[in-house]
């Protein structure tokens, strides 16, 4: 029976026969009620048209539900976070766990975007921010742990163990790892390296990824590491693949720190394989050039680090003190179909 | 001088010598204030340390201040909207007007998004909402339309004319002929089509591509339209047009309805022109993958269109009654590099 009275907390809880707590519960934290009670509680809130209003219960509660994210402007395209995905899979876990996530376009650079941050937080449109494209020069993450900010960075924090947050990463070294195994298996005995300038002086990226490259081979005891480098760029990469192909000791086969680099060593490849030096590229982040290309690239599990991150913010958010908390996640090797 | 007071709307508007009208808008509508007075209020804010709160403004003026997009689940990560671009477009716009952008999860089906959105917008987390990825056979607009849901599609209301909606789409057919009048110009006179299944039966994106090339080719007069269809596959692509090249009427080029067709014609193009029946590809989406291959590919102007999104909404806020508008913007071919 439908009654003029407006719905409240308590008559919906009334019409479930659950407590307030229950239906706060629901609409806070789905995840947590048991399925047939939530639907029961969905139930009685539809029949009665209850609509609980997001604004009040933020100013109720002192939080705003949401969660920040940033919105990456564009990129080459090729490599670098497979951003759909990543933000897919944290609104999914998100809504899991009464979080909306609001995006935020990636300013000009750190010092306003941490600007940005502070007006999402301190204005009440956000209880934390999930930062991404994380590096060792960084200075994002101890701003933020400085400012009492919370925040869960995608990215390990490069060289800054002092400063303690909560992070997700995956496991680059065990990727190169798993490039290095393939091309074993494929009977290649001279694996070679391309990676970023710098790889390897630094902690980054590109230094773990390199690693696990160098771990793997020196393992495999296949002779002297052969390694070349160049940036992020196609052209260049090919220009550094062919004067390696080129030399007395080309190597039979070729990781690279990014796709995009593997684009630019496949086609060295392809020209000096037209003149009988053969050598097998794998990529890394798996993207549809390399399966274009028909390539083996290391894939991230994007959505993995996604739900990851929604989850050690929400412990956070309801242990403030608990110490900080970085999980590493392996990625697999996908191979050409 | 720094005051223990806290620092409030009037306070400021004081502090900065404007009315507590300009403080207001500067914080809502920043892009109506000039540039020297916004400045002095937002250095009056700084200085005061004043800081609205957004659930206490939304509670005030009945708005979320925040428009509400879908995060899709990942597609075969070729083709379709380049949504990193949409997103971040978006975000800019949006902060330009005052608005946040919120995510919600690609939900099951069409029915449980219509009540994600109805929750996100009954409850006041979004005023608004941009749907993404219409077709022919969508329930969303209607549905929106009639229960008085403010939203802007990017997508065309592919023959749902009657259901007058704000709209932004890319025009595919100036598209298609684009890569027609490309291959005409290198001396193709066989100008083949690569749709989907349906192209041409209905209103879709695929009649809309397919139209245009059509047009193309009937105006060039170069004979007998060939086309073939494939669903969105590559595997399937390259069957399709590897059947096309071997027989008797070879075309000496084909168009395509997207980048993941053009690669599975790319692919039997290659076979085919290794027995001496050379075909030039061209896709569609200018995505990487197009670029790798070498093959010219149409770019829709995705940040064009998410800025344009954003200000048909701005403009329905503030004329709720306006005519329904619809925008269609030229994309531009791609040449390869």
């Amino acid at each position: 029976m439908a009654s003029h009275e407006p719905a409240t907390l308590d008559s919906v809880a009334a019409r479930a026969g659950v407590s307030r707590q229950t239906v706060s519960n629901v609409l806070r934290h789905p995840a947590r009620v048991a399925d047939a009670t939530r639907e029961r509680v969905l139930a009685a809130i539809r029949e009665s048209g209850y609509r609980p209003s997001l604004p009040a219960r933020q100013l109720a509660t002192r939080r705003a539900h949401a969660i920040a994210v940033r919105a990456e402007r564009q990129q080459d395209g090729i490599s670098g976070l497979v951003l759909d995905a990543f933000y897919h899979g944290l609104a999914e876990a998100g809504q899991d766990n009464g979080l909306r996530v609001v995006l935020y376009a990636q300013p000009a650079d750190e010092a306003t975007e941490l600007e940005v941050i502070d007006d999402l937080v301190q204005t009440g449109a956000a209880d934390a921010v999930v930062l991404t494209a994380t590096s060792a020069d960084d200075q994002r993450p101890a701003y933020l742990s400085g400012s009492g900010t919370t925040f869960c960075a995608f990215g390990r924090p490069w060289g800054h163990d002092d400063d303690p947050h909560d992070w997700v990463d995956v496991d680059g070294a065990v990727g190169t790892g798993l490039a290095v195994e393939h091309l074993l298996g494929l009977g290649r005995r001279s694996i070679a390296y391309l990676g970023w300038p710098g790889d390897g002086a630094e902690p980054s990226t590109g230094s773990d990824r390199r690693r696990g490259w160098l771990e793997a081979i020196s393992a495999a005891g296949t002779g002297t590491p052969l390694e070349v480098h160049s940036v992020n760029d196609v052209a260049a990469a090919e220009t550094a693949v062919a004067s390696l192909l080129s030399g007395a000791d080309a190597p039979d086969a070729i990781v690279c720190a990014s796709d995009t680099l593997a684009l630019g060593a496949h086609r060295a490849a392809l020209a000096a394989a037209g003149v009988g030096i053969p050598a097998t590229v794998v990529g890394f982040d798996a993207t549809p050039v390399a399966a274009a290309l028909g390539l083996a690239s290391v894939a991230q599990p994007i959505d993995q680090a996604a739900h990851l991150c929604i989850d050690l913010l929400t412990g956070r958010f309801e242990s403030p003190d608990r110490p900080a908390r970085g999980v590493l996640v392996p990625p697999v090797l996908r191979l050409p179909t």
